[in-house]
């Protein structure tokens, strides 16, 4: 299959009626061309996955295209943005076409629920590896950054915490559970939903925002040092899944919450007064704690008393910028 | 070293006054933020770069840094698209400080001669891989692409050919060379320099355009494909280093420019009517053969008569979407 040829055949071949506005020119050429409308910019994302470290070598391969778009559609919900589409830098130890097929029938259907169209992309032989740069529009100065949280400002995020990291243990296969739970667990892990209708509805209203991939602490921290405050989280209200629960227990299901990443939800700051009528729209969004004036993340035990940070989410050597 | 630091401390010092116009947010939240302006498309185009595949593992990093953006760069130039800045996913088996650097400095060097800025990125551990993709800004409807070349035009390429290819055995470890020939066709290997004056040059005046990656006569391929038309190339007329032809020989050189890739350079088809003004101006291009009625690419030699091709070029499983 030649050059052009293996992009089109297995990932080009979803309909995508909603997807692909703004798309000038797709696969095929030397550049994709994008239209971006006038008063508009471009929000652009870069994230990679790599086999061993990121997932498992024998991850499922559908599993594995949903949960790679959906990982980087995640960034635009972030911003705000409206998703036009992505590229696909695909790194393959083999062109196994039953790989291929079922890789493509995941990432094409999350494409389809996020909107997003492939516009073009890399197929090399390697070991197993995905980058996905990720593109979305939205009007001039009204992305949703992280330097602009302000000392009132409620802390927010966009529904329960802590699945997919409690997840992992069954991913690894150090776990079992009984089949209810952990699909549960597991759907959370591999098809996170980028909240990306709600990203665009905060547009305006919230003064920072960003979607927490390395826990709520450490991405908390990000919001804190970007915008120069303090950010108070009160454990007691932390959303956590029954699932999750009573998989591992409440103290484990915090600090799944707190410091175990993969989430995928978005967390963001909201002057009080726009509450209610994001509430009022069934915005599934819940406060866990506010911005205060100082530097860095407190955690709040029901007495509001200042508690140790567990491990403060996890620093690694891998990141996103 | 956390989450973004590693791609700040490396890659973002080198300031870059030309570069960056229209950045308005760039390293360090979700996603970075380009402004483009009214009446004008974006360009993007993505390539990756696997140790083994695309280079060897123990490859001169400073070198490697030159390539990987010249490689991606040149796609930009192909569609005749200004640049403005790139993304840089790169995935290493460890971060060691001596190699970061000198691929930073590599990297950050040709950032400047391009005038592209890094606007974001993903830095992960793994088997080495680096994975590049470009943004350029284009009046719309002027990129070059590859499906207007008309009957009658002429085919152009933007300089001499197979240099690369020829060095290749350099690189390999294969052959040796005395160190100013040897020099010559390296340079050629590790430092192509993307040709995007030329493309923007080429704006309104070329009716089909690409960059050679995989050897003449195969991305001829692709424009006679995408036009609907034949594309004649006259042997005689392949423009050949002295370099190459010195070490290779007259054969081994022309199948070097036919079929050994890597150039970089652009190839063009002409209205014959454009091809004074752009020679008066200066441009290197080198005309090489001309567009005929027909589908596919013919060899002519210097009877005019057609040719066995040779091999067509390196179908390979590895391709640019």
């Amino acid at each position: 299959m030649g050059e052009f040829e293996l992009i089109r055949h297995y990932f080009a071949a979803a309909p995508c009626a909603q997807a692909g506005e703004g798309v000038a020119l797709g696969i095929g050429d030397d550049c994709a061309l994008l239209d971006i409308p006038a008063g508009e910019q471009l929000a652009v994302s870069t994230d990679s996955l790599v086999a061993g470290v990121h997932f498992p070598e024998a991850a499922d391969p559908f599993l594995l295209g949903q949960r790679a778009l959906a990982v980087s559609a995640s960034d635009l919900a972030a911003m705000g943005a409206t998703p036009i589409g992505f590229t696909l830098a695909l790194t393959l130890p083999a062109a196994r076409a039953d790989w291929l097929q079922a890789f493509a029938r995941g990432l094409n259907q999350m494409a389809q629920s996020c909107g997003l169209r492939l516009i073009g992309g890399d197929t090399t032989r390697g070991p197993l590896s995905l980058t996905l740069t990720v593109f979305g529009r939205l009007p001039r100065g009204q992305a949703l950054t992280r330097s602009g949280a302000r000392v009132g400002d409620l802390l927010c995020v966009g529904g329960e915490l802590g699945d997919a990291a409690g997840a992992l243990p069954l991913v690894l296969g150090q776990l079992q559970a009984e089949p209810a739970l952990a699909e549960a667990l597991l759907t959370r892990y591999w098809s996170p939903q980028p909240q990306l209708a709600l990203g665009q509805a905060l547009r305006g209203r919230a003064t920072a925002a960003l979607d927490i991939s390395d826990g709520l602490l450490a991405d908390c921290g990000h919001i804190a040092a970007a915008s120069g405050v303090a950010l108070q989280i009160e454990q007691a209200r932390l959303p956590l899944s029954s699932a999750l629960k009573t998989l591992h227990g409440l103290d484990s299901a915090r600090l799944c919450a707190l410091s175990g990443g993969d989430d995928y939800r978005l967390a963001f700051t909201l002057p009080p007064g726009e509450l209610s009528a994001l509430q009022a729209a069934g915005w599934p969004l819940v406060v866990v704690g506010q911005v205060v004036a100082g530097q860095g993340v407190q955690l709040l035990n029901e007495q509001g008393q200042c508690m140790a940070l567990p491990v403060a989410g996890y620093q690694h050597f891998e990141g996103s910028a």
